[in-house]
């Protein structure tokens, strides 16, 4: 994306998100918004730096950051004051806040330590306090075109690094560790345009596989046993996570047919969603489908989590989900059975919510026939 | 590192350090301390996974975590109760306070969230809060024999990395993108054993290198420009940082003179480490040298600081330092000089404080002429 393109998308879609959220919050005279939460201050300014804050009012958003981002911050959030600090942050926020006639300060009640409460203190005075989390967190939930279109782009870097892997064949992946398998994909990802992996990349062999949060090891990965890798891009500060299980060489025929009861849910799930269905059922229609073949109790986790700015955020899709689906939404779909000792199998795609129903954002086949290396 | 080895520093060391903070914390009777900060949680019981924390007291330790890291948890940790938890991590630390005379709590200030603290107030009732910050952060400074073998590690898995990188030679170096030679570093770390960077690598070629938090871009490196690179390991939860200046054919003079002041001045600062000198001494060491050549203004920064679980840890060595130095920390030294549009030189090297003196544990050369290409 060039320079210009983020830019606009800064001035367009960021400027959009600061006076929804406002609208969101309602209360707007004499009440300001303080975001200390990373990714919560580049959805709502464009900013990419880091040690930096966002403070907003009506009709006035201010970019609290220091020197080593100063330039970066009036190329990355045009329409936002920059405040340039020398001191401490928070005598930052006292000096910015002066003369202003704020009475209520909105937090985030997750994104702020006791420490920073405390020295927060002195800057915002008498001023009172109020949770800010909710009413953020239900607005990062839809994805706006700008989001989209990055997500797509990890989505996209995550596949390219996968197809790269796979079309060595087999005799690259056997002899080399699950450690090395999993740094070759960071390191394709990040040919491909990634700033790193969305999280830590799990590849997980054989037996290893039946481990949902596995952690790759110095284990060699041998002919004929599956490997199953869930590897996720991250892109301008947005997340893909895909998961998929390949074969070098013969597939075990204990794997054969739960990859087929997996595969089959998967496409349950994925076909469950469309905007105001409860994301419980989605859940279930892939849930079903796992139950009914007899492997319930391989099932160990939820269906999917929303992916945006954060690899794993709203909404969730499992059994005990509250939340409906809305068109922009984007979820994972993946379910995932595993037998203790033998390997397991769980496939995952990134889907988005769209009026009337869903469009996969991942295009990686998951046919059993097109994972054999 | 074998998994029994690591077992048997886990027993030794980390129960030493268990019993050296509440030591140092002094109050023990009816009193338990609540560490949340995941590194904590690793120095002081060998844990190395996630979400998970550690509940100290008089004559017992106990590590709340999850189903996810009940078998890591066991094979890290013993000599510690291992509590999995099935509800949410409070009701857990409520459970496990549960029939014990425990009248005051100590915790992380800068580690527990508005939020969290919220809901551990239900877990620890009337029970008195107290800050346990500044205990934990003194003991951390010096480090034991386990962790001098663990950063010793990282810096070797980083300094491999480099001799691969500038064993290509400049033909390999020139064209290509700097984000590609940070990801090249990164991946090559990686087979060297390292779990991860230990921070963002920094790859910034030509006048990039004036800004000395630049993040690596697209920008094709060329030949006779010097390509600053300061990048680190992260090694079974230790971290390594290094920087080197390399020259990927002629050296422009305007840089000459300037790396010769950045050497000597690094040399001056570590040969003034050693116990009980200030860390503010040992940063004007460097400081004068380079204020003497007429560069004063182009040295922006402290000249190091400590590392170990995190790549930025206390002391720091800088004018406004008040601690002393002490056999057993590990700082960095990196003085630099940076010229506006110019370009910029750093010099960067891991030093161990020891009885008498210091040893450099990093072995890269600092000389011009072995930076060549």
């Amino acid at each position: 994306m060039t320079k210009q393109r983020k830019r606009n998308d800064s001035l367009v879609y960021a400027s959009r998100r600061r006076v929804a959220l406002r609208e969101a919050w309602g209360k707007t005279d004499g009440v300001a918004m303080l975001v200390t939460h990373g990714p919560d201050v580049g959805y709502l300014c464009g900013f990419g730096g880091e040690d930096s804050l966002l403070l907003l009012a009506q009709g006035w958003s201010c970019l609290l950051t220091d020197g080593r981002f100063s330039s970066q911050a009036a190329g990355q959030c045009p329409g936002v004051e920059i405040h340039v600090r020398s001191g401490s942050i928070f005598t930052a926020v006292a000096d910015v806040l002066k003369g202003r006639r704020i009475r209520r300060i909105g937090v985030q009640e997750a994104h702020v330590t006791l420490l920073q409460r405390r020295l927060l203190g002195g800057a915002i005075g008498a001023r009172r306090i109020r949770p800010i989390d909710e009413v953020i967190g239900r607005l990062r939930q839809v994805k706006d075109a700008a989001e989209i279109r990055l997500i797509r782009k990890a989505v996209r870097a995550a596949e390219d690094a996968f197809r790269w892997l796979i079309s060595r064949g087999a005799a690259y992946v056997v002899g080399r560790s699950e450690r090395e398998i999993a740094a070759v994909l960071d390191y394709r990802m990040r040919l491909a345009g990634a700033s790193g992996p969305s999280f830590e990349t799990i590849v997980a062999s054989g037996a290893n596989a039946a481990l949902p949060h596995y952690r790759p090891g110095g284990r060699k990965i041998r002919r004929d046993e599956p490997v199953l890798i869930d590897w996720g891009a991250m892109v301008d500060g947005y997340a893909s996570d895909l998961t998929r299980v390949i074969f070098p060489g013969r597939i075990p025929p204990s794997i054969a047919e739960v990859y087929e009861v997996v595969r089959r849910a998967q496409a349950a799930g994925i076909a469950a969603i469309r905007p105001a269905v409860s994301c419980k059922s989605v859940d279930s229609a892939a849930r079903k489908l796992i139950d009914k073949a007899g492997y319930g109790g391989g099932f160990v986790h939820g269906l999917g989590h929303g992916i945006g700015r954060e690899v794993h955020e709203a909404p969730s899709l499992s059994a005990n989900a509250r939340n409906r689906l809305r068109a922009g939404m984007v979820v994972t779909v993946e379910p995932g059975i595993y037998l203790p000792g033998v390997g397991g199998v769980r496939i995952e795609d990134d889907v988005l919510v769209v009026p009337g129903g869903r469009r996969k954002l991942s295009s990686l086949p998951t046919t059993i026939e097109s994972m054999i290396l």
